[in-house]
């Protein structure tokens, strides 16, 4: 296909900034620098910018894909000198200062922005991918979802009660947020929602395995924090077990330091890499493939490449990375939009940026969160309401909000879950289908 | 596989009945003899009650999948004489009283009620089905949604203006309710709701064409009912296409009466047939596959096998088959369920069903719908607002209700529609993908 398009795009007008990704970051970058009237560029593979801090709850039917997802030509509408492109970026040619689309259009920058975020990684044990979904994109979570609560549908029907206890246990593999956070949404759908649905089985008796390599779980939190969250996870009924290693997992097992466990489902929770796109350049990645930059977030060695987010290796003052946190990216987008619209009007030297923590916070169940900022930290009742408001407020529009906090709100007095949908055609066969590799 | 659980099943108990669908009929039945606490198996291969009149608006962006869908096991739960079966029925052995599904299992019945619904039907030509996608499941109208936004965003992307006029042309066969209604909603999503979100193309230049083959749309109203609604169509800027008949359907164009004309994407609303396993007994099924049942709703020749809905070929006093509508169905289900009910509990024979038709209501676009009902014929404004109420006040549950009245309001109020998401990982592929039958 001929590059009419990008060489008209690239023509007349003044700089252009390419933005790889429409999440957290890239969309701060795209606004801000839409603000100022300057020529921006937005590339994603998806139409939509996803609020992954809720997704799980998509995974888990508790909210709906459309509650979590906004289009990402929505968002950007007001912002005219904004294009948006549908489309996935294939290579970056840094040297020649343009990308290269998979359907071969090529597309010149003058600046480049990589926000592109990151992906499950099985730190090479790819073909794990078929037997343990990661969770990373509207179409896992529905993934997630069908293969959930097609396993209880299994069992219902089996008479085999081997094989239903089989299928009704569960394994999460990492103990994260993410991993913390499935934990507990799947031990309240099984012990509250689903529990009068079946009349064979009792969902309330499925085994939820939350298995964490570290000495503990939620490490980037307090000791307390830890022990707060497996207290209230054992309570649910979750079987947290720590130090204890994946060595291998298979269509319907899993291996724990060489033992056997049979399983219905394994999901996996336990490290993401950044977008390869982040090795495009001639600069070594650390072992979550993120590109080292500057104080002023420009990828090492490149004066009009920047690497923000989940794809950027920033170090703080004490010499540690940034976590790959939205509230990371966000505060990235919005320095790096500022930055280089002053910079794009009146030449202006970027000034370095610096992360401002506005808190750590994991939910582990109704009633049950960890917030801690500094000296704060809030455990229960309190930090459960909180989180809930933050994350209502962070979402994308009134109608996200108003959509969310009533079914929250109706899951909270009912127990009940609006999403509980399985669309497949077909159920889950074991290694032929949505595999994140396998597809 | 044993069939254990389905011995179990018929044994020790008193009669059981077993339901073939979850659709409004199919419901209607299992509630009204779960009330009676008679035992009952509900087979559906969808774990979910589908409120079809809506689905049109998940396919075009207006609705989220989860609105109109209800997890079958949680509208049942409360009636704890009923049994719900996720699978598929392969085959009525009616001569031996048993079902068998899909994976083999065979499960008796004293009493079989056939609710299976209906499906899309190309009328013999199955080979147009990959490049015609037809609504009747959440898989269907996500399909559709998906691929009616990625032709935008393809035509966005297109530097050939022919190539964007050929993408920005939307095909729609068969002028009934479905036609008209997907006509006008996508009509609307392309003047008002995509407008302002693309830099490169006019959504609004969008041609939409609905094509009937007889003398006029909605045939099933009154002739002035058709004339409104072309008229509301075409000021919406549908070309209404009457009494042209498709002869062929390709990857990217359409033969109408033998003269081609290329389209981004065409629709199948022409016709639907009934479930094949109406087809299962020594009886001739109609031209659109419904087996003829007698005023007790019993399959012709059959004493323990009842039709029901888009399955039953029943006759009115005038020998005319009943359409196929949801209240024709849900006022089988309950007189059947009643008729049953009475039937076990004390021998009584079974009334004979007579239909009492509550109106026949389609919509066209924003305060614009036609409603009919005897001498009465309403259409415009007020016929918009009680379609609105009437199908808000049909949805099974208050959340539900709540949900789509909120999503509604704020679409009247912004023209925006929160279901804008592309989910699958490729772009629809001519014939490769999603194809009713090529999947």
């Amino acid at each position: 296909m001929p590059n009419e398009v990008a060489e008209e795009r690239s023509a007349g007008r003044s700089k252009r900034v390419v933005i790889i990704g429409a999440g957290f970051a890239g969309l701060e970058v795209a606004k801000t620098l839409g603000n100022a009237g300057l020529d921006v560029t937005v590339v994603d593979k998806a139409n939509h910018h996803l609020f992954q801090p809720l997704l799980y709850q998509v995974a888990t039917a508790a909210l709906s894909a459309t509650d979590v997802a906004e289009p990402i030509r929505r968002i950007l509408r007001p912002y005219r000198s904004v294009d948006v492109i549908y489309g996935e970026v294939k290579t970056i040619a840094a040297e020649k200062d343009e990308i290269i689309l998979a359907d071969g259009v090529t597309l010149p920058f003058d600046y480049l922005v990589l926000a592109a975020g990151s992906q499950t990684s099985y730190f090479g044990n790819t073909h794990w991918a078929p037997w343990a979904p990661g969770l990373k994109c509207i179409d896992d979570a529905r993934d997630i979802r069908s293969r959930l609560l097609i396993n209880f549908e299994r069992a219902e029907r089996s008479p085999d009660a081997h094989e239903r206890a089989k299928l009704m246990t569960i394994a999460i593999i990492g103990g994260g947020p993410t991993g913390v956070e499935l934990a507990g949404s799947i031990a309240e759908l099984s012990r509250h929602t689903l529990v009068a649905d079946f009349r064979r089985i009792d969902p309330s008796s499925t085994r939820i395995l939350l298995i964490e390599a570290g000495e503990r779980i939620l490490s980037a939190f307090s000791q307390e924090a830890s022990r707060y969250a497996q207290a209230r996870l054992e309570r649910l009924g979750v079987d947290v077990l720590i130090q204890r290693r994946v060595t291998d997992i298979g269509p319907h097992s899993l291996a724990l330091d060489g033992e056997e466990i049979e399983v219905g489902l394994v999901l996996w929770a336990a490290g993401v890499a950044a977008s390869p796109l982040a090795g495009a350049f001639r600069v070594a990645t650390d072992r979550s493939g993120r590109v080292p930059v500057d104080p002023q977030l420009r990828v090492v060695g490149r004066q009009n490449v920047f690497a923000l987010g989940d794809n950027a290796l920033f170090l703080n003052d004490q010499e540690q990375p940034l976590p790959g946190l939205a509230q990371v990216a966000k505060q990235q987008g919005r320095h790096l939009g500022d930055q280089l619209a002053a910079h794009l009007h009146d030449g202006r030297e970027p000034e370095p940026f610096v992360y401002r923590s506005r808190g750590n916070t994991a939910i582990v169940g109704r009633h049950a969160a960890v917030f801690e900022h500094a000296r704060w930290r809030i455990r229960g009742w309190f930090a459960w309401i909180a989180w809930a408001i933050i994350h209502v407020y962070l979402l994308i529009g009134f109608r996200h909000r108003l959509q969310v906090s009533i079914q929250w709100l109706w899951r909270y007095l009912t127990f009940d879950r609006g999403a509980r949908l399985i669309t497949r055609k077909e159920a889950p066969v074991a290694g032929k289908h949505h595999g994140p590799d396998a597809g």
